[in-house]
């Protein structure tokens, strides 16, 4: 099996899709990002008032979901039918994790838009803290679950 | 000291920054993902054929970095007077490690902008290998160095 | 009936559309820019001329209505099939109404298509009048009509 | 007086700024959107909740400012130095008033970033709440104050 | 037969096209920039490298397909099926030839995003190489080939 | 001499500026495009009618002007401080020259962004007849003249 990106001379291409079926693929990917304490309470206190740190954070996965074609050069451009993502407080470790859903009914999975919607969602809390904490860390960002498309459905098993 | 992000009223502002100083800002961004053994020999041989992953996940970095005012809400559009990204195979893990320095002289940091850069290359990354490995991971995303501003110079000590 | 944008914690988030028809959904939105005298004089008798201010109000109202999703956060993105402008000179009280009509086959309706389309020609008009008119208000923006989905026809029947 | 976006030809052209100096410039907009008197109270009553409709609305808002000059054809890219947004809940007529500020250091002024961000807030609003409201009316925008440049302080004075 | 970007009035407008078929679309197009003898050779032996001038090329092509109705005013958004490009060094005559092909399954073509794919390649060729090269041309950009729709098989046959 | 866009390993980056001066630079850059007899006359009488080609074209390019760096992947972000094209009617060939203008006070030039106004300004001429004319050509695209920076004036020499 092949890279699918490379064409016969080893360049990348925006690989044909016009064969495969119009199904509803969802995807669901999370992703976490780990701040300070005193950071983690101001968000999570943050979390009662107007205009909170989560709430643009959510805009800002969602508006990031739209993008994704935009930013990751082979990606195909989607018209996307919902998009939603939560916040998992977990305070043992100040992380707050992130978990997005994307779907479309098209040709082509919505992988690359969930873990964009994390990824942004992240830099998003990034920007709105780094004025108090540098030492933030975004980590773990991965697929966890997909479905639709040839591939059917797929459930991460290993242990993150 | 309160989040600065955060109007009288509870909600988000781009910041106001026209008191600060027009100064060179360099920031510098880490971040990783790790994949299978398979994929991780894939992109390392590929690296040395046109149109390899990396060389794809480099440009998408550079993008993304131009982007970063447009997908994260309260972030200053900023002219980016410099970007350049590094890509370091970690043969031990499976990992490519990607380092992005961004630059600009400015009123406003660029840190955003150089974990944007990273956060994209790892996407693309992720975009150009997914089908053949569903079980990448990006991780370990945070600030390794920034100079320039009020603040001066910033170094992360603690281990990642 | 909940407000649709809002999932079960209260965040925003798009609109799950999946089981939606497609159907061919049509919206018609008005508009209307007040100028001065002096400003309604300029930009009717400009109309006769290459490059008249109408001319690129209408060019930026095609691309507002494709750019809708990229600024509403929980629009979908479409891919409209046809938009259109008209723009009606209101003698009497130096008034230029904008009529806009987008059109698409697809699951959710347009309306913020053609409102998005008004605006921006609104705005354009503003912008290439703002150096000799600088009391212009854009005023009575609403839906005037829309066809398609399950909601049918909407006619505004309310004076305006 | 010519109308300045025209060149000699009578075609649009991006107006030449080069020789007008760097000041802060600071514009003020205003708008608002009328809406039925249940609308009013959920988005009212929806301001003590997570992602409230105007939090939503303010985000965009900033968003949109920071994309003036890709949907306002002869608007000038400008590194804008602070965008605010304040919403003020009218209750005799079921009315949200958006007020906008935009700031720069730069060669020409932000009406168009202040008018644009008021506008798209207003759109943000229509759209969040149009499932319950076809009624809803965007009116009364204007520019209310500006500062900086050649012609100095303006302070509408007409009553809107 | 008239120009069918032009509405009754006179003024451009987005075509409707909803009353045609959704069927496969191919369009080919080709273009080529010359160059000196110097960074003729720079560029082709760079092309062993990583990172080389084609490689970005080559995404930026990619890229440039999926923006086309972004730069293009009177374009319909389209969800892009497929796109690739191939580079042909000219010896003879220090040219750089350019094919792109371009796939939807949708009511109009495609040929803007091939033209537009081409387009943006030779551009960022010319930007790449503009450092030591400031007599580079870009010419001979039109449509070869194109495949679906009513208008069915279209190819060039004039000499270019 | 090394191709400034290649860091070390060899990848591309976007080049630093951070130590060049903030001069006025302006480039010029010419191309065209040929059309039929037919499409000629067509767009040539329509320059006197609202709506017409050029107009679109004008604005088109001028958009496309401020797009440079989002689609040319090694090209700085500027604020162009003005944009200007100019078309010539070439009857004897059917040919109609485009000329574009861009400035900006900054370290980098805008060869780029003028050329890229000029090719955005062609394929939108071509969006717009290839209804009637799939046989036009778009060619001849090059720097007529740059000045500014520490290259100086240049000013093309070679018959085109």
């Amino acid at each position: 099996m092949s890279l699918t990106h490379m064409n016969e001379l080893g360049y990348a291409k925006m690989v044909s899709v016009e064969e495969k079926k119009d199904t509803l693929r969802i995807a669901r990917a999370i992703g976490e990002i780990v701040v300070s304490a005193e950071t983690f309470e101001r968000v999570k206190t943050g979390g009662i008032k107007k205009g909170d740190v989560l709430t643009v954070a959510q805009v800002a996965g969602i508006i990031g979901a739209k993008r994704t074609s935009d930013i990751i050069p082979m990606c195909h451009p989607l018209n996307l039918t919902g998009v939603d993502l939560e916040f998992n407080m977990i305070d043992e470790t100040n992380t707050i994790q992130i978990t997005a859903i994307a779907k479309v009914i098209g040709k082509t999975g919505v992988e690359m838009e969930a873990l964009t919607a994390v990824t942004v969602a992240a830099l998003t809390i990034y920007d709105m803290c780094k004025a108090i904490d540098k030492e933030m860390v975004i980590q773990n960002i991965y697929l966890a679950e997909k479905t639709g498309g040839k591939s059917g459905h797929y459930l991460r098993t290993k242990e993150n």
